[in-house]
């Protein structure tokens, strides 16, 4: 079976991955940790605030924190940092010196309305939980400190006792927001306590049987579940854990609804970008094919939680697609969520923008539908900015995954891997260039898999002299039958390709958007002028890629034929077309729009 | 200086206006008296309501029943029935009853809050007023009986000492919902009493000097205004009450303002099919360019408003271009907001609908955003039903305008028009065919102007003797020198044409929309299966006419060559293109969308 390996045996050492990395450590880490210092958001778990100040603790505040946290900590694994390491002590002790006796902790519950614990369904109690939780395996991992979790353990303990109670109320059997069944999934491969993966498998199977709704994810139990319904987020953390325990429990009819799922996603409710969640009511999957993309929602959190359910896929099957929606997401609307500078991020991600549309639109409309044209540098529902934190931070472990005799090389980027004798490195500047070296040295036989991405137009190996097989069901898998040390180049071939659009997605008829690699470009108006939504490629499009950069960022520039519709005619309609010019038209990565001041971007274009 | 006619004056003969008119009296008529009756708001009149009882009167509801009874006048005129005069004069028994010995008059605030009469400046207070005396003016023309229009006068009396006291609170010297302005100007017409006159170009010079906002039209002053802002029934019947000011006073400046407007709107702001006011937030004018498709608002009463407006410009300058933009409305966005059956309305016109997206949106986003895919029955806020009914009542009365020695014939139907002995009768299936064939009897010299139509190809008069100017400010010209009978047929080329939008206006890059004669076509479901969003038109479009119908009702359809997606595929996303469906599209008229059940529907196709 396909394993994770611990983000300690990948070190990332260069190329895009380590330009993020670097920018999450030196701007990310510290302005978030800022943002949540200045709102009360880390004081919050001193106890302290009593009714009346200012900085009332909100019931997710704890989850903000957590995740920065978690974050941190996976920093802290390649990287001590003495300060860091200090912030988050504090932040611990804070949560010793704050935790019942029970175990509980909650910074909102305990100073606003102890009373009212574990009373309100819909609040996010349990998710909190499960984020310090998680926060807390992480920082075990690090730093081999062991108060955090077992202060957490503590707190799993309290709330198995509390909600598997004989008497329980059902109406709140289950946690709200959901987040903890894949922490207490987490907790329980960090401590080897079993009681922890049955209380995660107690909340998956409780689920859904008292009919609450699609925004509660209780509309079915999960296993009879095969779309995805209500709150994205929500929804594919509950089936990152659904997939969890459907691997350890060797459930097949949870596989099954996982795999269901999945399945309508990525086939039906994704947008090119990997977008996730297109509905703003609700923040909430739509029905099939609705994927607007002006009025897009695509919340950057629910990107990762998608990463995090496919790698849970990946695991629980072994099938390479699960891993090609993860490159996808990760090179764009993931990192679409964070400006190229670090500290600034994008809760929205849609495909089309119009500033001028915002800026007149009436302000309830505004808040509502019209996406934001420029990324703030805060939020007050501010999961999405630490979710970027803790995600960049563990790029490294969905690099590679492992079996018995073989290893899984799975994104491509300049790193060392170092597992049970074997060590593989990267050079590379992928997704930029689609040549990579790898150097192998093993001290035993060994089969390494180089996954075959889905955007692929065709690859080469260099070193003819080693034995592989070109469809091993979706990888290349070189067997190495002798330890020793090996070198070979994987050249991936990256033409720019059209991609078009289902026709029963409305919104995206007539055009195409542009990939190369897994890379998803838009168009900008700081290059192109206005009036993008009319701007034409031409048939013969004459793709031409250079070196390019953003704000000091190395990006791949794209640019091609096309007819501009640039002159402005005093009619509104006319019987004979309006005049168009040949021009050049640029195209930049999805991910770095928005770096430059407010303009007009789109993703779909005329075609 | 061009007048209008009376409507007696008209008398429509058959064709599709007289459809439209006949529907009007046996259908709608009856059927929203119906509505109007069974919701309380004929009985409000009489005073009765009190606390705690159903059917609370509402601070607009005098307005719709004013305009029913201003409605069923004009029907009147031409067809005596006593049962509905019987109706009205009970109505207006009830006014002249419950009307105070200073001549107020409102059913909602004589029932719920007297104290507060004219202190609410948002409220529809004068609205209704205004619409009372328009129902007045419209009576009494109908039927020679004075007591109605003699109340409005003591009514008009009592608002002009209110509101031109001069302690007069400044925050308040002006109507709420506009209204009153122009049916000020129709009540010094019919009675000839200055003062009427005089007070409706107070409220006109009074307008935006307090500055509170587009949306109460007080942003600026008229006469400095140069883009139509706010909500757009409130803007356009303004400045059609200004347009009378500035005819009546020989105001250029104010003429300018409302030219400006109207460029503002028909060069920057008005859907194809003539909708106004794009913006659901505050049914208001939107920005230049801004023009959505499927989230048109585009309320009937605002093309009701702009036919009013326009009217009024074409007889300050008796300019062509005025009539042309009536007529695009008539044909178009007007009568799409009622029924081919005639007892159900559109308060919005978008030109996209998906009733899948409706059913599948929340409610709060669904109620906000999505437009109705069916014409309900009823509203609550129903002012554009009887508004339907007077427009339709009072068609004749944009068909010929005079001057001292011409007539213009501005609009085609059949119809018999009478006036200081000249005879003009038409004969025509206009706008389904363009032949028109005219019968002049004339006992003195005349010139009659035929106005050119801006959608026109080509026309062709086939009595070649009779004397001809072909462009005297776009109308054709025939001088006829002395008196007798004529007989000559004017044929207007209707050939099928694609009209292209302005690249500024986004939702319709790429496409185009069809168009014939003055009727703008769209393509339904129904006809033409799902995706209607993705069907191409084929360059070579082989647009074929053919006579057909759609419940009972006469249209003309056109079909043409056309690329359909049909195929359901199973990806989201493809390199290369889906694949298409050669095939016969349907384009059917406008106003004949949504007739035939729930159905997708679209005005602007890919080309």
């Amino acid at each position: 079976m396909i394993d994770q390996i611990e983000l300690k045996n990948v070190k990332i050492t260069g190329g895009y991955f380590y330009e993020k990395q670097q920018m999450n450590e030196n701007v990310t880490i510290p302005a978030v940790y800022k943002r949540f210092y200045d709102t009360g958001r880390v004081d919050a778990f001193k106890l302290k605030w009593r009714n009346g100040e200012p900085n009332r603790p909100h019931i997710f505040w704890d989850s903000d924190v957590a995740k920065w946290i978690e974050g941190a900590a996976y920093s802290l694994i390649h990287k001590r940092d003495e300060n860091l390491e200090n912030l988050i002590d504090s932040i611990v002790a804070d949560i010793e010196t704050g935790q019942t006796p029970d175990g509980y902790f909650n910074s909102y519950y305990q100073t606003v309305e102890y009373a009212n614990r574990f009373t309100v369904r819909d609040n996010h109690e349990l998710y909190c939980a499960g984020h310090l939780m998680e926060g807390a395996v992480a920082y075990h991992k690090a730093t081999g400190k062991r108060n955090f979790l077992d202060a957490m353990c503590r707190y799993a303990d309290h709330i198995a006792d509390v909600f598997t109670a004989p008497d329980r109320d059902k109406n709140f059997t289950t946690p709200g927001h959901e987040e903890i069944e894949l922490a207490l999934v987490k907790l329980y491969k960090e401590t080897n306590e079993k009681k922890y993966l049955e209380l995660s498998k107690f909340f998956v199977d409780t689920r859904g049987t008292i009919n609450l709704g699609t925004q509660r994810q209780d509309h079915l139990p999960l296993r009879e579940q095969t779309t995805a319904e209500g709150h994205s987020v929500r929804c594919l953390y509950l089936f990152a854990g659904a997939a969890d325990i459907a691997r350890e429990y060797g459930d097949e009819h949870l596989k099954k609804a996982c795999e269901a799922v999945f399945e309508n996603v990525v086939n039906k409710r994704m947008y090119v970008t990997g977008g996730i969640g297109a509905n703003f009511a609700g923040e909430s999957f739509s029905y099939d094919y609705d994927l607007p993309n002006e009025l897009a929602y695509a919340e950057t959190c629910a990107s990762i939680a998608m990463v995090y359910f496919c790698q849970r896929m990946y695991l629980l099957t072994g099938e390479k697609k699960y891993m090609d929606v993860i490159e996808l997401q990760i090179y764009n609307s993931v990192l679409s969520g964070i400006s190229l500078y670090g500290d600034r991020f994008f809760y929205c991600n849609p495909l089309e923008v119009h500033p001028e549309r915002r800026d007149n639109y009436s302000s309830d409309r505004r808040a509502q539908f019209a996406p934001e044209y420029e990324r703030p540098d805060y939020f007050n529902c501010s999961c999405c900015p630490p979710n970027l934190v803790r995600f960049i931070a563990s790029l490294g472990q969905y690099m590679y995954h492992v079996d018995s005799d073989k290893i899984y090389v799975n994104l491509y980027n300049s790193s060392e891997f170092n597992y049970n004798g074997v060590k593989i490195t990267q050079e590379t500047d992928y997704p930029r260039d689609g040549k990579i070296n790898f150097k192998v040295s093993t001290n035993k036989p060994i089969n390494i898999l180089f996954r075959k991405p889905d955007w692929r137009k065709g690859y080469s190996f260099d070193n003819a002299t080693l034995p592989f097989t070109s469809d091993d069901n979706g990888y290349i898998n070189i067997t190495i039958r002798h330890g020793g040390d090996y070198q070979f180049i994987l050249d991936l071939e990256m033409p720019v390709v059209e991609l078009y659009a289902n026709p029963q997605i409305h919104y995206c008829a007539g055009r195409a958007a542009i990939k190369r690699g897994p890379i998803v470009y838009c168009a900008e108006g700081i290059d192109n002028g206005t009036n993008l939504k009319s701007v034409v490629i031409c048939k013969d499009a004459d793709y031409q890629c250079e070196q390019s950069e953003i704000n000091g960022n190395e990006i791949v520039k794209i640019t091609c034929a096309a007819e501009f519709m640039r002159e402005t005619a005093d009619e509104l309609y006319s019987t004979t077309p309006f005049k168009t010019e040949s021009g050049r038209l640029t195209l930049i990565p999805y991910t770095a729009w928005a770096n430059r001041g407010k303009t007009e971007m789109n993703v779909w274009l005329l075609k």
